[in-house]
């Protein structure tokens, strides 16, 4: 068996403890408030992992992309939300084919997405779609309940399609939006007569308030299986909480107070999530990583009060984002005590379309 | 043969005829500024076009990993400068058989990595070794040309070394301080009586001020190739030299002033180089790119005077830096009059170590 001292850098390390440790905790949250968990396997991306939250009692998963929900439908998990606006005949086709090997619910926020989907799924056994809601987030959605009802009604009279209910991903921090955005949606679909089987929400950073959500049938996460420096600035987690970093070696200490790393945003990412610096350094808690070529992360040591690393160290470096370096990675190494357990190839990276 | 308009999003565009006239234009300069081009391959990572870049009068091509370099070499590339302090057995071990099939140069800040260097090849064919500087960039490099000095002749003692030069990664839109830093140096390496056979420099924000450098013999340049919002912004290049694009598709118009598109930092990168915004819209340039997500971005079209996208139009994004962007996908398509001439494979993207 490999240990870590091992492995070249940089690498992503994987700490596979805590991962489940995180996905227990998490199960058990949902649990404990009647809330279905559906995990977002954007962040892992890894078949693997996908089946453990499954197992561990997740209703089912979540993909951004078709191409993620393939292979994790080739790999076996039988229930997928699709939390995306699906459009073009290409994508319309692989979604059908799709649709025959798991329950497969989608999104739209739109007739155009709509009529795409009523015309691809016209005839069959009929695609189930929940209406995708803005409660704040500024990005995809409808902008009122009303337009919601409105749309729940055209899939009510597509014949290849069924209305599943509505789906939000909310802002962050602000979770009073989203419940009340869902609470008048509730009444305005109540009067409306219609029914909305799930309503699912989602984020990591509010993840354990999620039951304030009130409508809330069911709750999306992601990052929670790794966590990173963003979601321990947003007190979701802990350092401790962290199970991904990646291992890097010091390059280069060109003055007293500057080191070199050789992890850049091409595997760091220049993600930063509202941050100053580009990761957290678990053995130098006070260096800042303040700059990021493609290669290379400059590390500012002027607060460092202790040692300094020295050329030839390897440092371990907690993320902004992880959800955007496993991307980056063809590889990621699951740790246990110091010793690699399995090295998991990235199956779903880099299907962009 | 396929057309733009069968590609399904997102996607990068390779305009194969501009990519041509990039090369051709850098190589022209370089010829009549009596500079040897060395183009960096980080930014497209693709064999074929580092062939091109050869034929056309490269002196030989950079890179920045050893897993870049191997790709290039397996394809035939005979003259490498690996621009990286190289760390550790399993690096050392593979540029040893790298420099058994092409030849090879590196470069080294400090002791600790040329007595890795030293090691792996006493006894053997001397490897070039290049000392970095900084010259302003505040990343690698030593700080003064008396460390240099010293580094020369730190390699000049070793067995297997051979001191090749000076390397330097300047800072941007400051020629004047990598001018002044090599000229210095200069002085003070005759001084010492040692020649700088090399003296490298590098970078596209300055690209056709490179022989503003006296001292530098060879320029590194990489995003030339494509161009990219970045040095549109530094004035290297405009919007008609930009060879790369993302081809995405509007998934969403929640409100008058918002369009979502397929591509969020998974495709277009976070990468804002100084920028505000994540890239440049073709057929909508005041649309601002002003909210990234991994799949989505989030477009205000509020300064749009004229007609606005719909649900199912493709744009395309000129993202803020193309060698990112390449980093981020398998594939490429190489097109020519609406045509795609090529589907590249990104072969040295991934490689991590």
């Amino acid at each position: 068996m490999t240990t870590v001292a091992a492995i070249d850098t940089p690498a992503v390390l994987i700490d596979l403890p805590r991962v489940e440790a995180n996905l227990t905790r998490f199960q058990n949250y949902c649990d404990a408030h009647g809330l279905a968990a559906r995990p977002h396997i954007k962040t892992h991306k890894l078949p693997d992992f996908a089946h453990r939250q499954v197992e561990l009692g997740a209703a089912g998963i979540t993909c951004q992309k078709i191409g993620e929900a393939e292979v994790m439908v080739a790999s076996g998990i039988r229930d997928v939300l699709l939390t995306y606006n699906i459009l073009g005949a290409a994508k319309l086709a692989r979604l059908k084919t799709l649709a025959e090997h798991c329950t497969l619910s989608v999104v739209a926020d739109n007739e155009v997405v709509l009529q795409g989907l009523a015309d691809a799924f016209a005839g069959g056994p009929p695609l189930t779609v929940l209406v995708e809601c803005d409660s704040g987030g500024g990005r995809c959605g409808v902008q009122s309940s009303v337009d919601a009802v409105r749309l729940a009604q055209w899939i009510e009279r597509a014949d290849g399609l069924r209305f599943g209910g509505l789906m939000t991903y909310p802002p962050k921090r602000r979770i009073e939006a989203v419940r009340d955005w869902l609470a008048e949606a509730m009444h305005t679909f109540q009067r409306a007569g219609i029914a909305c089987q799930v309503v699912s929400s989602g984020g990591t950073p509010d993840i354990w308030r999620a039951h304030e959500v009130g409508a809330a049938t069911e709750h999306r996460a992601g990052t929670y299986i790794y966590n990173d420096r963003m979601m321990v600035g947003a007190g979701a987690a802990t350092w401790d909480d962290c199970a991904l970093c990646v291992l890097t070696t010091v390059v280069s200490r060109p003055t007293e107070a500057r080191a070199v790393l050789d992890a850049g945003s091409k595997a760091l990412s220049s993600d930063l999530g509202g941050l100053t610096g580009h990761g957290y350094i678990r053995e130098y808690p006070d260096a800042v990583i303040h700059m990021l070529s493609e290669e290379h992360a400059v590390v500012d040591l002027s607060a460092c009060t202790g040692a300094k690393p020295a050329v030839g160290e390897r440092v371990r470096v907690v993320p902004n984002h992880a959800c955007v370096v496993t991307n980056l990675f063809n590889q990621v190494h699951g740790i246990a005590d110091g010793q690699v357990e399995r090295v998991l190839t990235v199956e779903a990276r880099g299907l962009m379309q």
